[in-house]
């Protein structure tokens, strides 16, 4: 088969997490044609390596493609990236250091590839297919397990003197607050980050709040809580998931209110797991935000209701982001 | 007269403020060669621009000088300055709604003028003048009366796309905090600009702390208590005094960390008076910032010890920056 039906256009952009990898076929429209999800193989780089390259391969033989077929392939990988050197720097979740993976991908596709940070290859796929498109001054703030920010001035990533601009998910939000990965305390990310929700809902139980996330005889209190789980129990009005939402949600208004004053974008797109995963937090954002405008007349100038948006890109956002990679300008 | 000793070219800044008018020959190095200060008139815009203009004729006279020896003459003022277009838009502490300041000190004085807001004007003083000598990327942060930023981005201002870019002053710090002028609760401003401070300390007294700055039978607690008076019994040791900025100063970092990580810049220039009216002030906030480094890796990553300074400009900075305003590039 030749370079997409009717010569238009497709690439391929694949979602490596630390779990499982997402690869998908993509038009130029951003619209996913096919999909392919397979678990990631973690017994060393070698390994996660192939069991990159053989999903992507999966993904072209059910569309009967051969490496003649497709342009580019691009990849969003977990942690430090050197893009532009095509290397895995550092990757907990995939237990990486120093890893040549656009060469590694390359050698085993025959394909020309391109990796790139999965925060800043979300950002792109808002760029290009998504809720930024056509803006140039926007902000890209990615609220997973972690919690880091994107910036984009005219049209360009926006990376400050040391690559640290955006970092906001590690200034304090809560003096003493919560321990971060860091080692800071009550850092942004340790207080609204997947973890963080978790967390403080756990501290609500074990300070003797009855919830459906722990019923009394359940055993012990769970290690494993998830903001997935919180989230699914606010949804059923759980008192203790429901005042953990409303407590993070505010705290991040605050967040994004700086962030809004700081930079001045037209619009500051919310990507990531959490805040998607929990219309109850969204609206909690959306309405402390709004009181902050009605209240604040330097603030309420800073915009429109529609300052602060979700991804449109929903599930799709890890592919069409790493698609986004290799997708040329329209 | 000709265009200064030597043919050194010479221009005039001049800083109105709601209380006094300082005016300045400055040399291209930034060298003040002279200065006269005189009370602002604020019976009316007319009155006003005629006190403007006499404290610049004045200076004027003291050096000699008439219409043909001076190239240009720069005014930074307080409030909102349409810089372009040469107004006054608005101004609390002049009293003043649109009015044709550049016209209206042109007509007046003979002389080319510019103007610009006084904080805008500080942080280019600082640029062309002082600290941030040839950097692209830094913050320059008022911190008077009230707290606002100038972002400088490849060399110029950055200001969003509202204009409200570096507006920080006017973000959250503290929930449920003190009112701020903008009507918020708890901003930045509230917390930390000058008269914040002072009613900080006032409150400490009213809640029963025995302090210097309103010792017992000395009558009713001043209503007037300055952050200038804080400053200088913070100096002498007094309990309130410094408590009270050490909370301030504290609370200052967490907004400085916040827009470094934000920015990422190669400087943070601390302007107006306030962090410069205290040295236990500053100290307070750059060990709050070098405990923060310690433990965070990730701000940690963000500087050196010289990541936040004073302004290099000292008492001179409004002269300075009015004239950097007109003072024209090395």
């Amino acid at each position: 088969m030749g370079p997409g039906i009717g010569g238009q256009k497709q690439v391929i952009g694949a979602d490596v997490g630390g779990t499982k990898i997402a690869a998908s076929l993509v038009d130029m429209r951003g619209s996913v044609l096919s999909s392919v999800r397979r678990p990631t193989d973690l017994g060393g780089a070698e390994a996660t390596l192939d069991s990159i390259a053989d999903t992507v391969k999966e993904l072209m033989a059910i569309n009967g493609l051969d490496a003649s077929g497709i342009d580019a392939i691009g990849f969003g990988i977990p942690g430090l990236v050197d893009a532009e050197r095509g290397i895995g720097i550092a990757s907990v979740n995939l237990g990486w250091r120093n890893v040549a993976v656009r060469s590694g991908l390359e050698s085993r596709l025959g394909i020309r590839c391109a990796i790139d940070n999965d925060v800043r290859a979300g950002a792109l796929g808002e760029a290009r297919f998504g809720a930024a498109r056509g803006l140039g001054n926007w902000v890209y703030l990615n609220i997973g397990t972690g919690i880091s920010a994107v910036i984009w001035l005219e049209g360009k990533v926006f990376t400050g003197v040391r690559g640290l601009a955006g970092e906001i998910g590690h200034a304090v939000l809560v003096p003493d607050g919560p321990r971060c990965k860091c080692g800071g305390r009550g850092c942004f990310e340790a207080v609204a980050a997947g973890p963080a929700i978790a967390e403080r809902a756990l501290e609500k139980i074990r300070r003797g709040r009855a919830s459906l996330l722990a019923p009394p005889g359940s055993g012990p209190l769970p290690d494993t809580l998830t903001a997935e789980a919180v989230f699914g129990y606010a949804a059923l009005g759980d008192s203790v998931a429901v005042e953990t939402l409303k407590e993070v949600g505010t705290l991040t208004a605050y967040a994004l209110e700086y962030l809004a004053l700081a930079y001045d974008p037209d619009l500051i797109v919310i990507g990531g797991s959490v805040v998607a995963g929990s219309p109850l937090l969204f609206e909690v954002i959306q309405n402390e935000l709004r009181e902050l405008r009605d209240t604040s007349w330097v603030f309420g100038r800073s915009n429109s209701k529609d300052l602060v948006m979700l991804s449109a890109l929903g599930n799709n956002a890890g592919v069409l982001g790493a698609a986004a990679l290799v997708a040329p300008q329209p």
